[in-house]
């Protein structure tokens, strides 16, 4: 079965016989404040796979390069092995969260073309928000590859906002991760479920993403559960 | 003579009798930590005046367009009216201070290219770092404007790191503020002093600029004093 690559917060990444191929296996774990709290939580690696198979798949189909190659159990899917660029480019087209509170807007402020932020993934530096000259000073990725990802997490905001919105939810920001295969393309990679986007109900605008353990709101399993029912339906019919 | 229009950390500003024109008055105050650190220096604001002048009328001489009109008194300058954008547009040619606790550089890394960094300038929100997608959201500058204050900016730091360097100093960063007058030009503002650059010597890289009193160095006023003296020996020769 491999051995163990990397072990993040809610995934974890094998080698596989193929060395182009991982297996990523999602875990029961939720973890909030950059690790400062930290729950086992029965079900979400699950949910979170069955949301990430969906959704990747989606896109996929529409032309967006990703990583993800399949589903291959409950909590297991293959994926194509990437060179990470130490990048997380969040996508904002709602005023909420750490947002509101650095920049004193309303929570809910609708922005009239979506925020782009980058954040520099390190850990031992609390992940920093970074921006376009500073990326590039400190080598982190090229001018191209900061073009390629922000042109990639615009159609992935065109194509899910319209997604969800299908399933009676407004997609109010993420966060994308891309890395390069050997070939040199670059892809979409990491995941995208309610771990790494923010998802309110259209009539109610309550939460149904990790904002719900974030802010104690509630159990998290049942909320991630209405997401996939949603996307389930609109998604399979 | 006038009424007190704003009060800084380290400058007043009076209405005159012209209502286009400013009188800056240089006080003898030094803040640090963003005001929770805070000093009397005697001759302080002098010397700021007299180092700030020598700056903006080279700067106006080289073509560069600023608020500045002249030098009326040891701490009092004439300058044009503006209206200020909320930004402070800071530049980097080498890794210190906040940079590198930030992204865990080395201190004193030369940077291929310049960094870009753009403050806004909010005392409540204590001067979040923001980046250019987040200005735009939040209509703090339209695109015209930030194009004009980084080529403002672009030139401003090859004609003052090839002064500095004449003066035996190496310009490490600064900060720059700019304003609209009332025919919508854009120019800089603000003052250009070790309050709001770094400069090292080029021999023995010691600080001559506020890390003095940040750090706790030793008295502020000579090491002014010696930053004004290279630069009249260049200027007036």
């Amino acid at each position: 079965m491999g051995h163990v690559i990397y072990t993040g917060k809610a995934k974890q990444m094998w080698s596989t016989d193929d060395p182009e191929v991982l297996r990523v296996v999602y875990l029961d774990q939720a973890t909030a404040l950059n690790g400062k709290k930290k729950d086992q939580i029965q079900g979400k690696g699950q949910l979170n796979n069955e949301i990430s198979t969906l959704i990747f798949t989606y896109l996929n189909a529409k032309g967006v390069k990703t990583h993800f190659i399949k589903k291959i159990s409950a909590t297991e899917e293959l994926v194509k092995k990437v060179e990470i660029i130490p990048l997380e480019a969040v996508t904002r087209n709602i005023a909420t969260g750490h947002f509101v509170t650095r920049f004193g807007v309303e929570d809910g402020l609708v922005f009239p073309t979506p925020v782009e932020e980058t954040y520099y993934k390190s850990d031992a530096l609390d992940d920093p928000f970074i921006n376009r000259s500073q990326i590039l000073a400190l080598g982190l990725a090229t001018e191209d590859e900061l073009a390629e990802i922000w042109q990639l997490s615009r159609q992935v905001n065109e194509l899910l906002k319209a997604l969800f919105a299908k399933a009676g939810l407004i997609l109010v920001d993420f966060k994308l991760e891309f890395g390069r295969l050997g070939d040199g393309t670059l892809v979409l990679a990491d995941e995208f479920s309610p771990d790494n986007c923010r998802l309110w109900d259209q009539q109610t605008r309550s939460h149904l993403d990790k904002d719900v353990y974030r802010k104690d709101l509630g159990d998290l399993t049942p909320v991630y559960a209405e997401v996939l029912h949603r996307l389930k339906k609109v998604l399979e019919g």
